[in-house]
């Protein structure tokens, strides 16, 4: 099986050096020469180029674009590919995803491989980037289970943890424990400086420690990629932040009515509710 | 200078073998015979008892209680004290604090070493807990200046980094890059237990990863802890959390109204405001 990956960042590249560690033939895709370059020297792909013909070849694509540009790369693609050709993704949205490229392509399968640093780029690619990492599979209702069953393998083979739920699900999902954070870590900066006095501003950042510096950094993040989930996610993103919101104006009040039994039960809950988020986790 | 320590937790107990290490002479009291033998046994102390008469000799006393008990610890400590001692604390609140204890003893001096670890009690204490870490003073208009210097003194022999500043502007800050986090990042997690279908609370649990951990690290914390910022801190607490829900209000309002460049731009700002909090720490 040929792999093809169109997109040669941080996600496809790494997907590439792994993919050949285990025998697969690996053609890769940029925009950029430079990129192509790179991905020939550090192993990244077999054969690498600038033009899409080079998927005529290809047995399983891999679209490793920004999510915007989705949809016009598979609509470019589509004149080079085999006709059994199975075409997948990597964007971390996926009922738009699944929506607007199924009919393009009826051997399109949409899925997520929930892996990343906080580098971007081919020279950040690196070799077991998704190991024991979640690969979320999305098919809707008309995917064929043999273009499903590919690229399981691909996700196998990566040596990721494979899950399978409908694109709603997912996006559902990923609003909650990854778009949300996001959102309400952004806000806890923005309301930092909202503070009329510069001093306690000042004093504030001298005095700022570890739990600052957790519950900020998502929203202290990459901006283009906070957009795009807002953007691409927006339904589930909105209907999120409304949940956030009423839990919000909940703990105020309890607050305000100084219900101390009250907030202290719910701190409770909220502590053992966690462990079910993070225990047994990387 | 003696020292006297009462509460002998991983506070109290840290301080007393960094202060004994460095030469002090240290008297230990706790509420639990237990609590004394291990104070002699680890070194944290050089005389432990559960009888605040042993502060009769103290020229220093640390109150490491929780902050519910401070104003009845100095009551009852107030008739074994000699006249010159100087008293400070510990707790993470500071304007009540010093309105309650200033009117107790002359001597005062409030106080705040900002450093932890998710362990306590005295099996936790350990050498150096407070190097590099904030150990904030503040003084009120009649704190007499010496007293202020010989808490200095201890803060500097703990190689800590000292700021002074009035109470209100202590609990202001801290609301804003302490307790406000623990508010926001418990509600992260009452929001995602109120998603109304097990079956994407389960797959949410299952694709959560660092970014929901870090978000929520702080609100899944000690939930008495949590209780104590709300109750002492209530007034600057709710202040933060008005301007927080007020900016999370402009947020969903961009989202709703699709301004994506705005919230580009928004999440541009926060990104660098970030760094003024988190860069060169630790």
């Amino acid at each position: 099986m040929k792999i093809g990956i169109i997109g040669l960042g941080l996600i496809g590249g790494s997907m590439g050096l792994d993919l050949r560690a285990q025998g697969f033939p690996v053609l890769g895709v940029s925009r950029r020469a430079q990129t192509c370059q790179q991905a020939i020297e550090l192993g990244v792909a077999d054969q690498a180029s600038m033009d899409l013909s080079l998927m005529t070849d290809a047995d399983l694509i891999v679209l490793c674009t920004p999510l915007a540009v989705m949809e016009s790369t598979l609509a470019a693609l589509r004149p080079y590919l085999s006709s059994d050709a199975i075409v997948t993704d990597v964007g971390s949205v996926k009922e738009p995803v699944v929506r607007h490229l199924s009919p393009l392509w009826p051997n399109f399968v949409g899925a997520h491989p929930m892996a990343g640093t906080a580098e971007s780029g081919i020279e950040a690619a690196q070799r077991d980037l998704f190991v024991g990492r979640p690969y979320v599979i999305t098919p809707h209702s008309t995917t064929p289970p043999d273009a499903v069953q590919k690229v399981r393998d691909i996700a196998i083979a990566l040596r990721a943890k494979v899950y399978e739920c409908s694109p709603k699900a997912h996006d559902r999902a990923v609003a909650w424990i990854s778009h949300l954070p996001v959102m309400i870590s952004a806000t806890l900066i923005a309301a930092c400086m909202s503070e009329e006095k510069p001093e306690i501003i000042e004093l504030a950042q001298q005095l700022a420690s570890s739990g600052f510096r957790d519950t900020s950094r998502v929203g202290g993040g990459n901006p283009e990629l906070g957009m795009m989930m807002a953007r691409f996610n927006r339904t589930e993103l909105l209907r999120s932040l409304s949940c956030y919101r009423d839990q919000l104006d909940l703990f105020i009040d309890d607050i305000k009515q100084e219900n101390w039994l009250a907030i202290e039960a719910k701190l409770k809950n909220t502590q053992s509710a966690r462990s079910f988020f993070v225990e047994k986790k990387d």
